[in-house]
């Protein structure tokens, strides 16, 4: 029979998502009448803008006529989309990105997931901890671990601690690494690295030729004005960084699909013989070789929220989000809990009560509350003793959440 | 510095695509007056028909309101259309096939690409010979090849050549491989395998243990009656097979991207150990880890083609494309090529006239006549000495192919 990758028989049961789903599921089952607030996964819940939804009947309509037909377009996205995101996602911060370092794709899931291929199998991996997990799986699949710890940590596999005490971002480790996956403002903690902080990375990164794999999916939430949008702010960050952007929680995207990698030209690895390899080209030929572009009418979509009607619609959305997250950092805190985050991203990070475990604490606001969070155990060993709760839910269920944990749960 | 993984050095040049795409503008820029007619890349032409316009209209705005907004989707896909190409594409043939063993995905050159990696790296692979590129792409970049020899063949990947002589159509080898990629309709050469071909594979597999990955992306362009859709027409080929099927040639998705696997769940690889593991848990690992299921609106499109109305759409656009492939046919063979292909399939395959090598034909048919074709030895060493020109393209434009071959070129 066929052989199979081994390395997937490393993996922990199920992808976190999926097994937080099933256990909703068998919740709902149980009690066909409980009214499940969710908060757990990330997911946006607001009517999608108007202008996104015009700019797709257009182009629906477009490819409806002999004339506005289109078939493949470029796999890495169309040129009308990619300098747009130059102009308003970059210029707009100071920063210099070409539109053909930008490749569109489906998501950043698939592009977090694929960055990995074109590196090396030996490639030293360091995660922040706790972290989205795909970062892990993804490396774990490709066989740059060895088997998995009871912690659910995976050998080989660097893993910087996030806790209270550094503000839950990590520093620069005392060793060399290849590749470093930083993710600011952070899944799951929300927290977000100052200028200072990407700079030391920045400086480590150069200073050991390791390759930072920022994923920049949430930056439309920072509201404090001193701290930066993109790893790119940061001089001598084009030799080190790979930069992730997506239009799902920026612009509501999560079912439409539209995400973007930025590669500058600059970034080199070296091969087996010490020679240095453009990291552009190689995912550029990754890029060809294995996806078709995204979806046209996706495109268009997303070009249109950089008019100015899509611009003032995109922040009403992030406004109201941000709202919600400062109504459950609120209602939390004012419940016993500490939390954190939730000012300039979407997701609070709190403390479960009196050391109850994180996914015994996501089963009690479960049952109790029906109120489904994300246990921090399900990112990593340093999460567990937190829970995640998404900002991504209607403003009175946001409300509702916080009264049925005040009036069903001892905290 | 980072290592980057060597093996995307063994690669030839650019992916085949991109490099006619590069020649062709290169040849534009020269000659900017020439009205050039692609009939190079696969790429359907006709615009999109109405029933999935409005489909995707009404997917559209229904993400527009509170009530009908939807954010992620399920990773496999919706399960109305799970159950629809269930019910459409497979019972309606004979076959019976759960709609939880349907992975919907953006296209079928992602599946293809990223099906071998829940195999292990030292899984042996054949492909037939010509053979659409990314299914040897995929696997050199995974490690699974050894050098490119002169004739662009990989060591260790063992070539299955199809020739006139076997009817553009290989047989099972004398020897056991792990994988075997399989595509009928065929693209490059437009041959379909027969019942008794495909029951001869399946033997095959269950007798080495091989695993058939059936490429049925031309599924719908099969005329006669006699022909098998599907490989799960076979009896025994649930225990061997993977099939792929997309939604870009039958219904004009090329530019929406929508596409699907089957994994039968009686599959069975083996992991080191020599234990059998489930395939379809492995791929249902991957597909959950690596992707965010396919574009709301584009499912909904997808469905809409399983109306009556759609179905007629569907087969008006398919007819069309065929009787293109007519054209095409009788016009070469009147300028005195050998031609295959194009009466079950959309590409017809001929000769390159009097030993002239693929792409000179390619560049002689793009400045003699300016047509755009595929050179044959871009799909493989065994492809040298054919061009295929595909059906996907308007009539009017085929038709002036014709001639312009016939007027300006000496064939």
């Amino acid at each position: 029979m066929a052989r199979i990758n081994d390395h997937y028989l490393k993996l922990g049961a199920g992808y976190l998502f999926p097994e937080i789903s099933q256990r909703v599921r068998l919740f709902e089952e149980q009690h066909s009448d409980a009214k499940i607030i969710r908060m757990g996964i990330g997911d946006v819940v607001l009517p999608l803008g108007q202008s996104v939804r015009d700019a797709m009947h257009r182009a629906v309509d477009e490819l409806g006529t002999a004339e506005g037909f289109r078939g493949y377009g470029p796999e890495q996205g169309y040129a009308f989309l990619r300098e747009a995101i130059a102009e308003h996602e970059f210029r707009a911060c100071g920063v210099e990105i070409s539109p053909d370092e930008i490749f569109v794709s489906d998501g950043s899931k698939c592009d977090s997931a694929n960055i990995q291929e074109i590196f090396a199998v030996q490639a030293r991996v360091a995660v922040p901890d706790p972290v989205y997990p795909v970062y892990v799986d993804s490396n774990v699949m490709a066989g740059r671990s060895g088997p998995r710890d009871d912690d659910g940590r995976y050998q080989g596999i660097l893993y910087l601690p996030c806790t209270e005490a550094n503000g839950f971002l990590p520093q620069p480790p005392g060793e060399a690494v290849d590749l470093v996956y930083l993710c600011s403002p952070n899944n799951p903690t929300g927290s977000v690295a100052t200028h200072d902080m990407l700079a030391a990375w920045v400086a480590y990164a150069r200073n050991c030729g390791a390759i930072i794999l920022f994923d920049a999916a949430y930056e439309a939430y920072i509201t404090q004005e001193d701290l930066p949008h993109s790893i790119f702010e940061i001089p001598g960050a084009r030799e080190v960084a790979i930069e992730f952007r997506s239009f799902s929680k920026k612009a509501g995207f999560t079912g439409l699909r539209c995400a973007y990698l930025v590669v500058p030209k600059e970034l080199e690895g070296i091969d087996a013989q010490g020679n240095a390899v453009s990291i552009h080209s190689l995912w550029s030929r990754r890029h060809s070789t294995k996806f078709n572009g995204a979806s046209y009418p996706v495109q268009a979509g997303a070009a249109s929220i950089y008019s100015e009607q899509g611009r003032a619609e995109v922040q009403a959305s992030i406004d109201y989000y941000l709202a919600n997250a400062k109504i459950i950092r609120e209602g939390l805190s004012s419940l016993g809990l500490r939390v954190f985050g939730g000012v300039n991203a979407p997701y609070v990070w709190a403390t479960t009560p009196d050391g109850v475990g994180s996914w015994d604490f996501f089963d009690r606001l479960l049952e109790q509350a029906h109120v489904v969070g994300t246990p921090g155990a399900g990112f990593g060993a340093q999460g567990e003793g937190y829970l995640r709760l998404s900002a991504f839910a209607q403003r009175d269920q946001v409300e509702e959440a916080i009264v049925r944990m005040r009036e069903r749960m001892r905290l």
